[in-house]
């Protein structure tokens, strides 16, 4: 069955599910920082996903990364799959402005982490369901 | 009329082309490090290739990422698209080992570059295009 990596539970805010991943906020409210996480068990990389579930989340990746542009008024959106110290595969997609505080560098290992207050957490992440019921297909709220 | 960002043409070793993207070997001996870049003008994100090209890419990544993983024996693969220093598209693909000189962290602005010598660009190379022709439809190598 499928469970999120104890690490991945501390780190993020979960808000809600696309037809095959988990979206998930970074709990660090310096950027708007999006991980989609695949619901299927023990896999480390996109390519050892099902090919219909490997296609699946690319179009996923796509329309987080559309709308996470447009929302936050990115300035260059950031992808990536690492997974070096969290096995479970998971695909970040992180908003980049040239003021932020590490800008140009990558922000893994690099940005402090600065938790969403309640209030701004409830905002955002209700600003992102809203977003998601309305611009990608088969989206659930928590 | 497509051209390669010079930084690009700089930092790597050109090994041929897929149907849509350029595959550029990181000029790194440290690690295998490959990144595709789509034979496409102006383009600074994934999502803003036509959607066609979108699938392609996807569809090239994956190919490479198996190959890559299959071909040097990978523990992991990190995959990225940042672009915040060079705004020309490109998605880079990199094996990981747990020996490896900055495991476990992300290799961008960590990792030292070591130039191939003649000897061994030669034989990644010739490896890489045996590798590509063999195993992806549509590479045409240098």
């Amino acid at each position: 069955m499928f469970s999120l990596h104890p690490q991945l539970i501390n780190d993020t805010i979960q808000v809600g599910d696309l037809p095959l991943s988990r979206v998930l906020l970074m709990n660090n409210a310096e950027l708007p920082w999006l991980i989609l996480v695949p619901r299927r068990e023990n896999v480390s990389e996109w390519y050892a996903l099902e090919a219909i579930d490997q296609q699946q989340l690319h179009t996923e990746s796509m329309g987080i990364s559309r709308l996470m542009m447009s929302l936050f008024n990115g300035y260059k959106l950031n992808t990536g799959a690492l997974g070096n110290i969290v096995p479970q595969f998971h695909l970040h997609h992180i908003v980049r402005y040239q003021h932020d505080s590490v800008w140009p560098h990558p922000v893994w290992g690099k940005i402090e982490t600065l938790a969403y207050s309640e209030a701004e957490k409830y905002k955002i992440v209700s600003e992102l369901q809203l977003a998601l019921a309305q611009e990608i297909e088969g989206f659930t709220p928590y």
